[in-house]
């Protein structure tokens, strides 16, 4: 996606330094027919064209300017496609809206934007996020409950600094509510290590609900990630821990999971990719648990370094009876759905 | 419109195939002020800024880039822009949101685009679908009933095919009703001849309504139309056959359309345009036959290549007291209605 | 802002002059932490991320077409953008989305635009139009009432024109009511002095409300302003008379809006500010008279031509209980309110 250079302007202006800026306009298109089954309640299946198998299409501006001794001013606005409809997200720029500054320091920026948890933790999905199929961001759990990180976030503050081999990142959300500084804030602070062939990541984040009557709700994620470049071959697993404590006193919300999976590079223009999701639901009533799992593989073929083909099957099982899907997103029906996919993706 | 080609990158990836490509922003951007009479059920007339005399106002993003063996990935994001108010249409690329390859196959695309009817017929309709004023996309019949061929389509692949003077061309769009494939599905199938002077299309589209108790609203639209260019004067002529059946049981909406139009080339500036839509209402009840006919007549002079400015009178008439509306979106009051309006239009 | 220009597309075609255009991406990203006291009910205090303290954060497209002859065809699309939540404006491109003529008569636009008073009064603002904090565009009256000058404009006609020293303008917005030409039709019409150091403007706008029973409300609001340059300080100052005439037949709104601010340029870099806003309400009832102050403070510092960081402290306070608020959009709730932020700007 490093991507479409706009021509460069020169400020040379009294009262500040020579200026030297770029912006680029860059999206991503991906679009499939898939065919899913059991996906309404009367278990029928359904075609249809999907935006967005292996990446959310999207498109935007960015760009930075040198600010000189080593400073830059940077932005990002990022938007949403659904290339099926043509519609935009309900906030336009709901991906990235934030401007800061980079230096040797790190990067600072703020705004809308992806929380460190997100950004961390996607080069340890197998299959980076994709809508077709993935659960790293939020998987299902008993009756249409979604655990999940922290990800997109308003009002953030955002730091990121690499050091070597390491990473290391914070986010900071205020909650706006009037009255108190933190009561519904976010936030989220992970720490990563990769020398080479292999790299290591743990995340925490918080979510603190809106003040009500007894407190608020509060939800936490921890992560543990790894990857091992093993040429053809890079395996990748994880774990989540998420437990959610609700202000009304109910029993929390609680549930680990856990992935695995490896991508073979078959050939230079074909990546094979196989990973399963495994939810553990806990501190639900005997015979509710549903445990959900998924199984994914896929197949990309890249007719150019921007432009690839891929096919995308899926499969998940709930045990006890419960309502499962393949979709994070979408409302499950049965206790098992298969999807399959093909599509084009195309960045610019 | 061939516009604003951002600077290119080059990729030279191992691999991949050097990929060279090009985005380019471009627009076009129409406002006019117009005055109508019989504009609301007071036959009150109005004063007023409108967006889009000639053509719909636009801007978009489109790109291809070059995989190598005369193949190509091509993409294009298109939203309509209410220049009067600086409106976004509800979804915000409703006009183009697509990705696909094209070839010496053909081009092609899946996403959200318009129909093969639409893109076929638009070099037929002597006022290329001017919102001031056509009735090729859809005309009036009784009863604020708008009769009208398949335009803007969702969750649609579409196929597009030169073959030296022939043109095929098909669109397929999933109704994406769980249940089955089709029940709610819109098709279009087309092909034209444009050896030189002259050209021929003929145009066939079905929209199958969303199942109810007793099946399925089909509606079907034929459409022949041709084309004659006699230097300084381009003649353009056509019918429409429409046919609704409705699941209902009630009688089939049923409308013949046809137009005639002549362009003049008075000088390289100055092209004067005259055309009449005239719509046959059928299978109403005695004395309700709307059959509204529309009379219009355009000057349209070039400032240049990219920018217009033009005047345009039209008229509307129904029989039998029915109403009428000049514009296909409105809603009608009177059973004439007479506009005039003059703008400029600006493409970049 | 004067900005990235896309790369330029010579049209060279029969029957048209020879065409040169440029396009520019164009963009203000302005982002600040903000703490403020009695932001509710309660009277609590709020932390929170803003977006535009300096100036409402945008990006847009503009351009223009050379036709030969001194003439020009000009357009502009602007679009605001929360960065704190990435939304757009419910009227997407809200700020700019217009097409027109420019040339040695001055520049003539249709569409969407600022009105008249905005863009000759906004130099005459010692905050810019600052949404921290500034009170030109409107400021609160009593009861939450807030009066004002005429701003973004739909349906708009726009005439500019520069000769020598003086400037004039006016704007014809189209009410678009069916049934007569303008009963809610806005008007403004402006001229002004700049001859070097110093500069003068008058203005005068008017709002015609939708007719009603009893006729309809006519907003109307006077402007006299100046500016005077004496290095290293330049002195604002400016009167605004707003008389609102309600077709009710209730007492008319009335207040009387003025400014005095001062800007030094303290280093090259360096740039601070100070300003008051003071409202008069008048033809209120005993002891219920706002009459609102606004005493605000700023530097702001520049990292380069186009990168600024700043801090900004704002006190409000009202007479007789009455609510103010430091921001001319949201709710107020105490009889005082202080803010203080800090952000970045960065265009491009």
């Amino acid at each position: 996606m490093k991507s479409i250079l706009l021509a460069t302007t020169m400020l040379a202006a009294a009262g500040a330094a020579q200026a030297q800026s770029n912006v680029s306009v860059y999206g991503l298109m991906d679009v499939n027919v898939e065919y899913r089954n059991h996906n309404d309640a009367a278990q029928h299946s359904r075609w249809g064209v999907n935006s967005g198998g292996m990446n959310t299409s999207r498109w935007g501006l960015r760009g930075n300017e040198d600010l000189g001794g080593g400073l830059k001013a940077v932005f990002q606005l990022e938007a949403e496609v659904a290339m099926d409809t043509g519609a935009a997200a309900t906030a336009f720029w709901s991906r990235q809206a934030n401007v800061g500054l980079e230096g040797s320091f790190g990067r600072l920026v703020a705004g809308r934007s992806y929380s460190t948890s997100y950004d961390f933790l996607l080069p340890y999905d197998p299959l980076g996020y994709a809508p077709q199929y993935s659960w790293l961001t939020s998987a299902g759990a008993t009756g249409n409950r979604k655990d999940g990180m922290l990800t997109g976030v308003s009002n953030l503050l955002k730091y990121t600094g690499k050091f070597d081999a390491f990473q290391v990142g914070g986010t900071y959300a205020f909650g706006e509510e009037a009255g108190s500084l933190a009561p519904s804030a976010k936030y989220a602070l992970a720490v990563g290590y990769a020398p080479g062939p292999f790299g290591v990541v743990a995340v925490y984040d918080q979510v603190n609900g809106t003040a009500v009557a007894g407190g608020h709700d509060v939800a936490k994620s921890m992560h543990l990630a790894g990857t091992w470049q093993l040429d053809p071959v890079k395996l990748t697993a994880g774990v989540r821990r998420y437990d959610k404590s609700l202000a009304s006193g109910a029993a929390d919300q609680e549930s680990s999971l856990w992935w695995l999976g490896a991508a073979w590079q078959a050939t230079p223009a074909l990546t094979l990719t196989a990973a399963i999701y495994q939810q553990d639901i806990r501190n639900v009533a005997p015979g509710t648990d549903a445990d959900p799992r998924l199984l994914v593989a896929r197949a990309r073929y890249a007719l150019s370094k921007r432009t690839d083909l891929y096919a995308v099957a899926g499969y998940a099982k709930a045990k006890n009876g419960q309502a499962v899907g393949l979709s994070r997103d979408d409302v499950a029906f049965g206790n098992t759905q298969t999807g399959v996919s093909a599509g084009i993706q195309h960045r610019f």
